[in-house]
């Protein structure tokens, strides 16, 4: 009745379910391990006072850590709720309504609901068949006018890596601001050698979001950061985020976590591990996967389990969460997460059951 | 470079300064009293789990909770990362670029920042001589086109209370959403039986904003929540809020200060008695205030101090800290927060000595 007519036309984003335990959540992209013994110790030391008195605004502790990690400046750096934050002050503060914003298709289906939020049209560019963007993708990014264009890399929800000098060339041929969400970027193996921070001095355009949810094992706490040229960031930093957006909490904590980071590092070394295994093991049931370097497989439904909603469907009945995406390219792949070796071996070992039954014709 | 025209023009929020203590801080409105027992147990009690998967994206328990405390509906309630994101959805949900949204003057300074974010143009009504709102403002928001209208009650920066009959014949008048931030209504004296909760089921168009950040000395946890009809809640909720809005510690938290309330309630029977207090010494001064149900006190220097500003300089060379806010009506004043009684014995005594070395002759 009162809202504007852009929100009253949209639907809002649809979060995975968060089924309580003993259920198996590989559906919602979280590490499988637990923060490490540096979190769990920063969260013993929260005083009364850290609680009563608001926080630092400027986030600057914080920052300044983030600043030694990554090896840029703190100007360089704005702190957010959670990587959402940062794509939701990107688009307000480079996106008039109206103004188109570039996407790739199949893509994160929350970019559409920022879009649809700042009532701005989307300009979806399909990816080709092995996943990566077409040749012309900025052109026709800047044909439709977009101010912003959002581009997960690795991708969402192959997994697919765009590579370095790739994204080089993106951005210089965009006429607008490029986000590159490296929500999962921890995951990509290191003899890779991918790293866009190096370009954030020289790129004007380039905007990375990071996130501890999937990398640090912190999704609980909402903790997401923006790296760019101090020009790119000063006005999210001084201007369009709420004024305390990270609480205090939050800051403390994600400061412990980069001060000693060794235990996130294990993490990521353990995913790569069993990302390969349970490829192997996926494919040898008749799985085609998207060749992933984020912490999930997209991976493609035999026909001899019916469809891929309904084995969605089967492995729910048995307490095993994963991800159906419905939409072109999509509906006939589950997405799932990389999970403990434990909550691996049971995916499979249920994959084989189900195998079983429907052999024997049961329902 | 890259940001949107009304970025680059508008100027950002100033929050109060944080020095470190041994500092006085009566400069930012916080709770004097450290937040309860139940508060310091709930944060014992935080597991490797809770920061390792997303939390509930609907709050649903901490929702539930909050519900019981007021009487009121689990969909009458949206919960925010502190009320500045209330008000944010508010101004994202219910007005487009371009539409007014109407504000009392002078009125908190995040305002003006929320409108310029959105590119709204503000139509500020000024306040009467007793601070009160006058007779025609519905119609003068109402002539202006105004969408959204946002009311501190009671008011920042003086502490006035509006009283509930009046709320209602405004909200009956507007034709918008009217929005009464309540962030300082837990130190409203309770003999004023003065509680909008239950006209939320029968007004449409009020929305209520609340915190814990200074009735439950949690302003560094970020914990707000908006209350109006379900209708009226329903967009914020489902749509304009990002996904993860509020961080599983901040709901673990809340809710036991919900569970168990008695800690707060016994800080706002302090800040009362102090208010009045403090009220006294600040008149036996030659200050004048303005009679506040609020944690704070808006008090006009005497010329014996020179100026506020001068005041408000010598303060903090003694690690006193009291906010001044430039403009009409208010640069003469300063806006002191009620601390504990050895904080406010000390402001005292630190007037005292000024007023020694002024009519000493003393810089």
């Amino acid at each position: 009745m009162f809202e504007r007519p852009n929100i009253s036309r949209m639907t809002g984003y649809e979060p995975g379910m968060q089924p309580a335990a003993p259920a198996i959540k590989l559906n919602t992209n979280e590490n499988p391990l637990a923060p490490s013994d540096a979190v769990m110790a920063a969260i013993a030391t929260i005083t009364p006072a850290m609680l009563q008195r608001y926080p630092d605004p400027l986030a600057i502790g914080l920052r300044q850590e983030i600043a030694r990690y990554h090896g840029c400046a703190v100007d360089q750096i704005v702190a957010t709720n959670g990587s959402d934050e940062l794509l939701r002050l990107a688009v307000t503060t480079f996106v008039t309504p109206g103004q188109s914003i570039g996407v790739v298709e199949p893509g994160y289906n929350l970019y559409a609901v920022l879009a649809a939020i700042q009532d701005c049209p989307l300009m979806g560019v399909p990816l080709l068949e092995n996943w990566m963007p077409p040749e012309d993708l900025a052109e026709r990014w800047n044909r439709a006018g977009a101010r912003l264009a959002l581009l997960a890399n690795p991708h969402a929800p192959s997994g697919a890596l765009y590579p370095v000098d790739d994204v080089v060339r993106l951005a210089a041929a965009f006429e607008g601001v490029l986000l590159v969400d490296e929500a999962y970027v921890d995951f990509v193996d290191p003899l890779r050698g991918h790293d866009l921070i190096p370009l954030i001095d020289q790129i004007p355009n380039l905007l990375l979001a990071r996130t501890l949810s999937k990398g640090h094992s912190l999704a609980g706490l909402r903790l997401g950061y923006g790296l760019g040229t101090a020009e790119l960031i000063s006005p999210m930093l001084t201007k369009v985020r709420d004024s305390y957006n990270v609480d205090a909490v939050a800051q403390h904590v994600a400061t412990a976590t980069f001060v000693n980071s060794e235990g996130a590092r294990r993490s990521w070394d353990f995913v790569r591990v069993e990302r390969e295994r349970i490829a192997g093991s996926l494919h040898a049931r008749g799985f085609k996967t998207v060749p992933s370097e984020a912490n999930f497989l997209l991976a493609k439904v035999p026909t001899s389990f019916g469809s891929a909603e309904a084995l969605l469907q089967a492995l729910a009945e048995r307490d095993l969460y994963v991800r159906w995406l419905d939409g072109p390219r999509l509906s006939d792949c589950l997405r799932i997460t990389i999970g403990t070796v434990a909550e691996n071996d049971r995916l499979i070992a249920v994959l084989d059951q189900l195998v079983l039954i429907s052999e024997r014709g049961e329902p």
